[in-house]
């Protein structure tokens, strides 16, 4: 009995013979660079990109860099988009080779005091995560003579629903409770820092586009409500991310252009208090995930009691969330394909699995695939966001994969 | 409402006062070495031994390093075994710094040509998983002039019940099915190779006594029906693993004497085909896993609608499993404790969370803990096995955990 898998990305899903990323083969791009591989496409950002201009002609574009962090892709994306989003001193490290610190932001629980004072003294925006965390934060400032640019995460007093990640409406390790948030930004203006605004993300990896907007809506309405009990107007709102990417069968991609009809709406009626701020969208997944791709060579076929496996060359320690094993309660399989068969017709049931010695090493369960031989390449999909990163590399000692941009 | 964690290891649950680790306090090892930390104690790990070799006096005692691979902790254990077991080319690489090749075997799906080549022209013994990597391997020992020292994996007809990881009795990527074993090695044997028997692994992390016995018992029997089939005595018989570790609230250590005696009766009674053979046990989380602490340190404290949250330095970036995130279904939680303060009652729930900015990222949920302040160090035990190498180190760019041997 076999088991679906997710859908391919648009760029892919049409195409036939072999599978062509950034106008070469997979194959080729294989026998250039070896396996495993991932490819990168960045024309598949511009075009995510260029969707998101056409629907927020009015909203900055963040890029939360830890979606896929690596230096040349970097690089290659931070050009595309108005600020960078880093969650470590290392991330920040990285940004702010690429971008000027007036566009990064730092946001994340845990801050050490090393990290508070790498974003105060290179004038990054430091979202403070709670009152003690801000604290610290105008400490440094003293300390060092540097005004901080602080803004403050709000743990919002809604979820975003349809959310993969809740991380709002509940406790929270991250950002000041709503309740709390507009104390806390008195706080910072009366110590003489700059206050840079609100953060708000209320969840991520969120496909319902209805809910997508009415979080947007409550979240300029809490930013509303805030600055008010704060009594000052914040200069940036982050509204958050969380656009999703279908991963597994039956996910739907979020209608953009809808969410972006709805918030100029909302923007066009926004309270008094937010007239002359500015408002981004955080986003990382929706923005990389589909444009890269994660190539691996079939090692070994064998069958075992009626079960036909392909055994690959890599793994879960270079794609671990596709052997779902990383937020994920049920594993279902990730958009896959034999890459120089992707208009044949599916001709038997296979396991796709990686060569770790654990049985959690699966890359996709019982799937109706094209025959593939041992030396073929087996494409799977939406390995540009928390891919090689977001996977434990050095797990069994194998050697890491590696890395292209198309 | 609070949740319950798992048992802390012997060792160190009846301390008081301060966590000693090796003759010096979690305090002391961080303040030397820095935080996050993994510290381990390789008198454990003999405690181990011992009690092993009480149990199966006449039965090799294999290391698999993928539960601890860090070579200086390598070089710690290596002498106490009889025998390493690798899983990769690298790990093979890094086993043969160690141990003579003699006492090294490499098991695993989806083993490439040059792995294949490594392990042979370095005499290790080579576990083929299918009839088409015992060809490959064949063929390779033709070109190199080297004859392979070839054990069969078998993927038995029976599976260990109760074990955390099932890897028997069912389709499997690993080994060749028990039904086709014999006529494998018939070739290996006719091919010219060195046959070095059997490798015949069940399940892993059991923690069920008669479970584990049932299984040794039934791997005896196949071994002999399999040797039969083959017409030739195997030299050694790797019965697999398997004993788990007490991880969670109501887990019990597996009663190694008790399975040590069944396995001498069963030894002691075994078909004549087997009376020359060897045999071995092959063991990685229960060895090292509890000899292994991983400590972090406090940066900040917050309370959030209701809930503390200890926010620590660390994360699921050292400590996956931790964090529920791999291979298991239901989160639950490891032995957890304020460093020092072993001997104190617990004064409050608090969740700790790791400094990823994910809400994947919790490393206690809702426990019973004595008072901890920003600077206080919490120790997450049973960060022997599968901790850093089995965690995604760069995932959002955080420094790696130390690790040094007590």
């Amino acid at each position: 009995m076999s088991k679906p898998f997710g859908p391919l990305p648009p760029e892919f899903a049409g195409q036939s013979g072999d599978l062509v990323i950034g106008g070469r083969s997979a194959n080729d791009w294989v026998s250039e660079y070896g396996s495993p591989l991932f490819v990168y496409d960045p024309a598949i950002v511009a075009a995510r990109v260029a969707v998101f201009r056409a629907a927020f002609p009015a909203v900055d574009l963040h890029y939360a860099i830890k979606a896929n962090p690596w230096a040349p892709w970097l690089a290659a994306v931070a050009p595309l988009v108005d600020g960078l989003d880093v969650a470590s001193g290392g991330e920040l490290a990285n940004a702010l080779q690429v971008k000027p610190a007036a566009g990064i932001s730092f946001a994340g629980p845990g801050k050490r005091d090393a990290e508070l004072e790498a974003a105060i003294t290179t004038c990054a925006t430091l979202n403070v995560e709670s009152a003690g965390e801000a604290r610290r934060a105008l400490a440094i400032g003293d300390r060092t003579g540097v005004t901080p640019r602080l803004a403050v995460r709000v743990n919002p007093d809604m979820e975003l629903k349809g959310s993969g990640m809740k991380m709002g409406g509940r406790p929270s390790p991250f950002g000041i409770d709503a309740e709390q948030a507009g104390a806390v930004v008195r706080e910072i203006v009366a110590a003489g820092a700059e206050w840079r605004g609100f953060h708000i993300f209320a969840g991520s990896q969120a496909l319902d586009t209805t809910a997508i907007i009415d979080t947007q809506a409550a979240t300029l309405a809490l930013a509303a409500r805030l600055a008010d009990e704060a009594g000052k107007a914040p200069p940036l709102v982050n509204l958050g991310g969380g656009f999703g990417i279908p991963y597994f069968p039956g996910d739907t991609p979020v209608d953009v252009a809808c969410v972006g009809e709805a918030l100029s709406e909302a923007l066009a009626a926004r309270a008094s208090i937010l007239a002359d701020s500015r408002f981004a969208i955080e986003l990382g997944r929706w923005l990389v995930g589909e444009s890269g791709v994660y190539l691996t060579q079939v090692v070994d076929r064998k069958e075992s009691r009626g079960e036909t496996f392909i055994v690959v060359d890599g793994g879960l320690h270079h794609q671990l969330a596709a052997s779902g094993n990383f937020g994920t309660v049920v594993r279902r399989n990730y958009p896959v394909a034999v890459a120089h068969k992707m208009t044949a017709d599916g001709a038997e049931t296979v396991s796709v699995v990686g060569c770790l010695c654990t049985p959690l090493d699966r890359l996709a369960d019982r799937v109706v695939l094209p025959h593939a031989d041992v030396g073929d390449v087996i494409a799977i999909f939406l390995a540009g966001a928390y891919g090689l990163t977001a996977s434990p590399t050095a797990f069994l000692g194998h050697p890491i994969a590696g890395q292209v941009i198309a």
